[in-house]
């Protein structure tokens, strides 16, 4: 039982997008796009829990290398009258990957996104009969050589 | 936006269960079944971060109460030759239920799972094809009125 | 060097509010107030900062104990042309109070807010002539002596 | 809602410096002068916490970046008969500057000193009607070109 | 893989000691007598650092039960030329023991104590050749039946 | 009070080894031995929770600088029949060296074991009569100058 040792791996530019969505009622889907979740804007909420759990990857994932992230966005929307489609982007300069972050990232949005809205979910005897987190996936990876090339590359 | 509001709720005994999948390739299952994964047990690894996950929800779910857990036992079998199945049941006597602990455990055992064999499911470019997360839901939830009447139910 | 011990004290509905404020330049607060800020909302953003901080609040002030809060509530609006209003509401039903757990939500929310606005308050060197946080304080402590009786009042 | 992207910052060295105060009752202060308050040093354990917290700023506020801190030093001293001065400089090598972990370290220091004093500050309601935080802000900020440069401003 | 289903126990007062020892070298117990370790007071930096380390025990300890702590106390004294003694008593109204908590906070202060005074004990090659932590052992456990037994006892 | 300032001290490949036992009777190690431990696999569970521990070095050491960890390796045997063993070994890349992540990671894992085992430590009391955790080093310590230099020594 060990990490993967990458003392001997250079730091080079890394980025990586994990994508996954949550099943909502239309109703609650409803309330969401009238602003009218009662404990706040999941959305927002959202966003802002998985940044923060991005940065505790390390602290979750017990053979997770700590890294210095040098950026975390997370785009959420409605993709239709049941879905809401939620998109996390990490990049960071360092000797592995950050695909981990990026999972962590996205299930910590939906999680957060059903706790928001737990209330409209629910049934009768307390249980969620439809709401379900679906298709958690890494989308992209980046990683670049040397970070002069990726600078040449945007240009 | 606030937490909900539990302070005049009673403190009682509260369950629940909740599953979800991660797709692996066939032979990345058949390592797991073989113990030859590089990086030590993956589901033994997984089991143990998803209970340290779900002690920390409060930490990670913005709006989640700070609940005393009296129980978390996750269950994770080999569903099929490309599927992991993950079961986390929380227990505790609280004002509030513990779906968001049960829901946590389960996300972080399965993203633990993809992180101990991801190098098995990369491909020459160090994406996953064919790695996702699927399912998550909760499929059991326990609330009880008043704590005697859970021992009746077990006589 | 000892916590105080509360061993012995009955647990009882505690509430307590602290408030305090973030001076900004008028141009950052009428940005705020179009919704205009860069980075996301401000506020919203403060709020949930200082809910998940209140929780972690036994593990940032050394000697405070940890406690079941059973709410926590911010309210900010803007006082006038260069002052954000924090006000950040703990509920618990513990041995001792929640005035710390208060103050460290408004703390960590007036700080999200000086984050959030970073980069409209600093001046060509980088730093900041007029942001300043003030006025953190108490401004309301209830301790009841039986849970009944609080419901007695309510009605 | 994201972070703002470092990627392609150069690290430099940076440092920042963040004060602030706390107003204690003039009996407070006698009793912290003389070593007499109860739950401990308030002044020794504030810089503690100071110093831990100022580790965890990217935890806290949520757009922070996590970074390699090199040096955290905190400096508390009794300013007047009824105010408790906290100074906490942070240093670093990273793409951002560390003014918001200077600024969480003044903020639990002070906190702290609050929590260690509570029981000399508190009226016979458990209120405290002139325990106060005040004045926290950013006094110093350092960001050099490169690091050589910082060498020979030394020499 | 699960954590002992506590869901049916009663809760009652409980407290845990745990006690052990650090070996150092002649030199560094006197600058410590002396008041002269560069770094700090180690003595008091070693008890807050274990008293914030018990209330982490869960996190840290995988299948520990999150614990409502109603007080921890450290006791460090010098007890010989060459031996540091940490005493740690942790105490809860629980369904559950403190005995890892008490000994997570002995180890804590324990580990404090030697990064505090690394700089004397180090040799020319930066190792440690006489530094030791020794006997981490439990040496008291109360558990009583019911709470009001136990202020009999008292009286 | 004032963790050391490393500011100007270049990055050099660090590796510390901490070693530390467990003794437990010989009933337990059977048990152990035999896989019949009930509550999990007291080593397997210790070796994840000594490196997750490892990288929490610096939010449970108050002085310790945050280090990029790039390897943390947890060996366990049973040394005889009243013994365990555990060697971590933490590798990084930095201005600083890694001994307390190496001493918190043995730690932790032996605390863990401990925690494993304590049903059959326990006597009729509840005590733990001759359960003890013994000394805790460091056996080896590597810091190199440059990375060429390291490379070179390995080929």
């Amino acid at each position: 039982m060990a990490m993967v040792d990458i003392s001997d791996k250079p730091e080079v530019f890394r980025e990586a997008t994990a994508t996954g969505t949550i099943k909502l009622k239309t109703e609650t889907i409803r309330l969401i796009n009238e602003g009218k979740i009662a404990k706040g804007d999941p959305l927002q909420t959202a966003k802002i829990a998985g940044i923060l759990a991005a940065k505790r990857t390390s602290t979750l994932i017990p053979l997770c290398h700590p890294l210095p992230l040098t950026n975390v966005e997370i785009k959420i929307r409605i993709l239709d009258k049941t879905t809401v489609h939620v998109a996390s982007t990490v990049k960071t300069k360092a000797q592995t990957g950050v695909e981990m972050e990026a999972l962590v990232a996205t299930a910590v949005s939906l999680l957060t996104i059903w706790d928001m809205v737990k209330q409209y979910e629910k049934d009768v005897k307390g249980e969620y009969p439809s709401t379900a987190i679906e298709g958690i996936r890494v989308v992209k990876k980046i990683k670049e050589g040397i970070p002069s090339e990726r600078k040449r590359k945007k240009a």
